[in-house]
């Protein structure tokens, strides 16, 4: 019972037009305005919506950097295209205060009617490359999309905001500005920083070492082919909470290297911060929020020609059962490898059975992911 | 024309068993010990080899905890149950210490004949997850196993360990034990730390900060659920090269910190780390060594139903295109996802087609990988 509305879209990057073609998906009118003409051809091109000319919509969503926000917010409102403005940008307390100080007058009053008209948003949501060719409609499904209201936000601009989340497939989670830029520090910003950090130190190192490098290595420094100017602008933009996370990481690796140096408790020291790092760890939700939901594995030794993946596949939908999820474990070139498919633990018995009688090698191993 | 031999694997977890499984399945004889009984009775039941029972193996290889790699491997030479023994701890100039201290007698002297029949080995393998059950064949495939030769090692014992990493289907990597643990230091060690100390961070965080945890902090902190007093033992026993490159990285988040205090120049410290961290990422080498193998991403739409997979991977297959790789971007229970296949740059176009004339939503993204 979600009625079509009208979307603009300012901005058509990688988030702005995952947002149109998401809306345009669900049937709203999307119009696109962006400085970069080559984004918004794509765009165009894309379907994501059509070349704003003017039109007022009910929403306007501003996927800017974040240096650019609040201009493009009081640009926005200031000229009368939407009754409620929302942004994207990863950080929310500066551009509110940027936004604030724009629409205050010499007098140093604020134009509260027009704070009343912006809701702060940050859709958890992105991809290693950025442009409106890496965009799709299901960018946001079943994700988190944060929304942080002021005290000024009127309950219709919050309800418009929720709406557009909806919209997008995403669940809106309401906080404050501060608590957003907090907790982002730590689950966003400080990890892109540590990424850097750790793939720095490949730099000077001799070649060896890189025939060394694992998958782990590859998964935590995979962000580090970030965009400098895009993150000092988002470090910058939240320098008090960021810095403060960082210090304790610094501070924490500092006193792992110290112990190490005097080797007497290196031991203990080290294994109180992988205790806390446990403890930590456990404390992440499942993928989609909630409570974690348990598969089960069942791996398959599959050879590598054409077809392969597809014939075990029809035969485990033939056995009824649905795979969730699946990982392949393949070096190309090679003539064997494993596939690995993520069933509901109710069905792993049925599923081995089925592919071991459909002449499938089914390995030993059954954990749980 | 690689003849078959006897190997006797003592230590029968993850890494011990899926050596044994290797093995078997390419025709060798396969005795296995352990002190642990469940595991070894697990890794019988699962075909893995059978009991050792005194027999001499041509190989022995010792997969058990690095503080008792020393003992074992004095133990199975000392007893001429193996003409070659090789590890696969983690670490390789300690247990490579420890042993000559056990082979030197009281005048000092070393015995030369036993050091020659030991060769270090770290295959770099692993999973999150430890013991028999989670063991299977292919963990080696395509990967590099590093081999660590002392001054002393023969020339034959280089060439029996050389035999083993190929019968397990990974391929070696010769360096010193220095070189080794120097490097692995900063590729497997520091990964470890560096993904607990971020994880211990949520410890003390308010509810609404998991929320905003997202893919990133997730695959950043993914191995942070590992076993503390391997870690403390294997960080022990790497201490000095590890405490280096923590403290280095220590101090590059520490002077991060500090100039995001002083907001003055805090964009042009992130930008230079960020843009450090992308040197170093260009440096890491395609997935399985070598130059980097580019793929084209197809991404599709597809409904939660049973079979859909399969179907689009069957026609995949009818199109004559081999999916090197899939992704799965799916939040379960909701009715639509994306599968992006990824395939050699010169199948996508015809893909896409054959895909969109089958009645498969393509999306328009078709960035590398």
């Amino acid at each position: 019972v979600v009625r079509p509305r009208s979307v603009l879209v300012v901005g058509t990057g990688l988030i702005g037009t995952s947002v149109a073609l998401a809306l345009r998906a669900g049937g709203n009118d999307v119009y696109l305005s962006d400085t970069h003409a080559e984004h918004l051809d794509h765009a165009l091109r894309m379907g994501a919506g059509e070349r704003h000319q003017g039109e007022r919509a009910d929403v306007a969503v501003v996927a800017v950097p974040p240096r650019q926000v609040a201009t493009v917010v009081d640009q926005v409102l200031g000229g009368g295209a939407a009754t409620t403005v929302t942004d994207t940008a990863s950080i929310k307390v500066r551009p509110l205060r940027e936004f604030a100080r724009l629409v205050t007058d010499a007098d140093g009053d604020l134009a509260a009617s027009r704070v009343a008209r912006f809701v702060g948003g940050h859709p958890l949501a992105g991809r290693e490359r950025s442009g409106p060719r890496t965009a799709r409609a299901g960018l946001f499904t079943g994700l988190p999309w944060v929304l942080t209201p002021s005290e000024l936000t009127s309950a219709e601009a919050l309800e418009n905001a929720e709406w557009l989340v909806a919209a997008c497939g995403a669940h809106a989670v309401v906080m404050s500005a501060e608590e957003h830029d907090r907790g982002i520090a730590l689950t966003s910003h400080v990890a892109q920083l540590v990424a850097s950090a750790l793939a720095a130190e490949l730099v000077d190192q001799p070649d060896a070492v890189l025939k060394l490098v694992g998958q782990g290595f590859r998964d935590m420094t995979r962000i580090a082919a970030s965009d400098p100017q895009l993150w000092a602008d988002i470090a910058s933009g939240n320098a008090g909470p960021l810095a403060d996370v960082i210090a304790d990481i610094s501070a924490s690796l500092g006193a792992v290297a110290a112990a190490l140096r005097e080797s007497a408790d290196s031991g203990t020291a080290v294994g109180a911060l992988i205790e806390a790092g446990r403890a930590g760890h456990r404390r992440i939700p499942g993928k989609h929020g909630g409570a974690p939901r348990t598969y089960r594995i069942v791996p398959v030794i599959v050879s590598d020609e054409p077809g392969q993946m597809a014939r075990l596949l029809g035969d485990a939908a033939a056995a009824g059962v649905n795979v969730e999820d699946l990982r392949v474990d393949h070096a190309p070139g090679l003539p064997v490898g494993v596939i690995e498919l993520f069933v509901g633990p109710e069905s792993a018995a049925g599923l081995r059975s089925a592919l071991t009688a459909a002449g499938w090698a089914v390995a030993e191993d059954s954990a749980d992911a």
